[in-house]
């Protein structure tokens, strides 16, 4: 596994190399990487700094984008090898189930609504949850200067890990409350193909059923008794409500703002699994370097995974245009392909500024994304901050320990997953 | 004041001794009150619980009514020599200001929605916050055996007082949240005589309003590095969930039930209260005796005050049935004063159980009403709490100082304003 993984640097590096002129698109030299921990964390930042800014950082993608891909055919094999799924998934049921029984509350209506979202079958794949106790095993290094690794008794290792557990419960409660919320404001009528708690049983359970479950997580949260971790997880319930009314806002200027965007993305989307995997590092009494190390994991797995799903609105299964659920576009919000569409069309503005009621308009605006390299930029910056992910984990302190290897090799191959998902 | 107060609970005993068969209306006796403090307490707790259970306690109370009614009467006086409110003006708009800063997001849309209901003139009383500012007064005590008064320092001192500020602050914030998404549950287009914020800006932005000021609230708190206190608050918001969803509940048996009835009052309306109360004591480091003591007062309170305000519902400020807004029935919510006429018409039961979206059986129900003596009993039921709430006042520990006394008084004068106030 580390032979591949100091290999897919090479690879990157040698990358890197031939891409003349790519700023922002830096991997950690493995030498020097002990040394420049803090600084390369500066040139992490920067880089993204310049992505948030809407600024196009491939010049020459295409071959670039074929060989990465290559990389991820070999990897493929090896994803096979250790499903990050699987690598946790006893503890994923053992979670499932104590969220389930966390969730019944006094009153059986609303644990039935608040049930709903977690119930087997529309869990979806338990991402959230399964970054996070891969991040736990991840992280599980002696903590420097405070404890040698002899001290580190099982009881405690024990008590810490029921703890990151708990991380991952509030987490997962934090994002179907979100959604709960979500649907009433959207008036979403279906979500994950099932229909919406809001239509089946009405918007006042469904904003009541994410009250509880924000109070449940909050009450949780306080069970750990940790305020860094307390700040840290309040402060995403202000950014999922921040990111939603950013969507909301409807001045031209900033519906057509690629940094827009990207910031609402963050908020919206990555955001809560940023913070929760610092969290998850504050718990272990991890460094502020590792701990930000975590924090950038997640924000750019976050910031991938959603600029897929923006990819996979417009083709669905099928990676040909039109063929997904076009939700996003006929709701009027204006994502990546569209912004970097625009870039290339600029009279494509002028069909966004009059909306997405019309069907017409609809087609006019997938009619200019056809012809623009809208969809593949946003697969590139997708990668780009997959790359970025999977850099942060390899800029981890380094273990020889099988089993945190096994789970930063895990860690590495989700941002693979994200970008590579048809669905 | 001292005077008047230990006279108010002579005339109180003396009035107990009168009424015969009065369990559960107790009052303390002074010359044993230090030594019973925790006894005291349980007898409260036991008469509290058969008033919950819906049990009737005064068998003569039209007597006990104009004796208690000749108390209020004399203590108006001393009501309008230190009004609970003046006596922290310059605090609550301190606090009011922070509050209107502390809303200013960076979603300037959002924080207009959050603003609305603290604005000027809609914010009514400060009801919540009046009181626990007092209660920080009223328990301004040595901590026993911890610290002699003289190593109360002055930074300390203001550091407490800022602490207790702040939990002030979060109980506005989870107030205001609760009445934002209360407004949606309800469909309500007015609240307090201004349209409210769903009906002009729409559900979406209400119901964000609302998790916005939760987390900010949780942000606030966490900044109080006082795990328990976090963990108080957050089941007051499982709480708020849970009362609303109660009052959702349309079986039969349930919205007939007087136990049911005052359950979901607590949740809805004292949990609130009654919990900061307690956080304001656990802050000051007071014992677990004094801090249950605040707890009963704001419980106590609480329910009083819903209580009047079932009544309002139906009488106004005229005192005459059906000038109120009558909102309750109409929305098909069962309160106490039919409850109590059900008890004495049990026909009355059918017409509640056809439901009230047809006006001739809301004019039945209130014909009902009006041959009944549930309107007094309600009034009567109130009064009852008001004088739990001003015990337990008298139960802390003694002291004599003069802001501490002070503060108590208008905690109890609160008590009196609650269940005379006609609007």
């Amino acid at each position: 596994m580390m032979i591949f993984s100091r290999g897919f640097y090479r690879i990157s590096r040698n990358l890197r190399s031939s891409l003349n002129g790519c700023r922002g698109f830096l991997f950690l030299e493995d030498q020097k990487r002990e040394f420049r921990l803090t600084h390369n964390f500066n040139l992490l930042t920067d880089s993204t700094e310049k992505v948030l800014s809407g600024e196009v950082i491939f010049k020459d993608l295409p071959a670039f984008y074929s060989s990465r891909h290559q990389i991820h055919n070999q990897s493929s094999s090896i994803v096979e090898e250790q499903d990050p799924f699987s690598l946790v998934a006893d503890e994923l049921s053992l979670l499932a189930n104590r969220l389930r029984s966390m969730v019944i509350a006094e009153v059986p209506k609303l644990a039935l609504a608040a049930e709903y979202f977690f119930k087997m079958g529309v869990e979806g794949k338990r991402f959230r949850p399964t970054v996070l106790l891969l991040m736990s095993t991840a992280l599980n290094l002696p903590i420097p200067e405070l404890l040698p690794p002899d001290e580190l008794g099982g009881t405690l290792t024990t008590e810490l890990r029921s703890r990151q557990q708990c991380i991952a419960e509030i987490t997962e409660m934090i994002h179907v409350a979100s959604l709960l919320h979500d649907d009433v404001l959207d008036d979403a009528e279906t979500r994950r193909g099932i229909h919406s708690l809001n239509s089946v049983m009405g918007n006042k359970l469904a904003v009541l059923a994410g009250d509880f479950l924000l109070s449940r997580a909050c009450v949780a949260l306080a069970s750990l008794k940790n305020t860094e971790v307390v700040s840290l997880l309040a402060t995403v319930v202000e950014h999922l409500v921040t990111g939603e009314t950013m969507q909301m806002t409807s001045t031209s200027e900033k519906r057509c703002s690629m940094e827009y965007y990207m910031q609402k993305t963050y908020y919206k989307t990555a955001s809560l699994i940023s913070n929760s995997c610092k969290a998850i590092a504050l718990l272990a009494g991890q460094t502020a370097e590792v701990a930000t190390l975590a924090f950038e994991y997640g924000r750019n797995l976050g910031l991938a995974f959603q600029l897929i799903d923006d990819v996979l609105d417009f083709t669905g299964t099928s990676a040909s245009l039109g063929k997904g659920s076009l939700s996003d576009i006929r709701h009027g919000i204006v994502t990546a392909p569209i912004l970097f569409a625009m870039e290339e069309f600029p009279q494509l503005r002028a069909v966004v500024d009059r909306g997405f009621d019309d069907p017409a308009n609809v087609d006019l605006a997938l009619e200019y994304l056809a012809k623009s390299r809208g969809i593949q930029r946003t697969r590139e910056l997708a990668m780009k901050h997959a790359n970025l992910a999977a850099a942060a984990i390899d800029s981890l302190p380094e273990n020889d320990d099988e089993e945190v290897r096994k789970s930063r090799r895990a860690l590495v191959d989700l941002t693979h997953i994200v970008i590579t998902r048809n669905k």
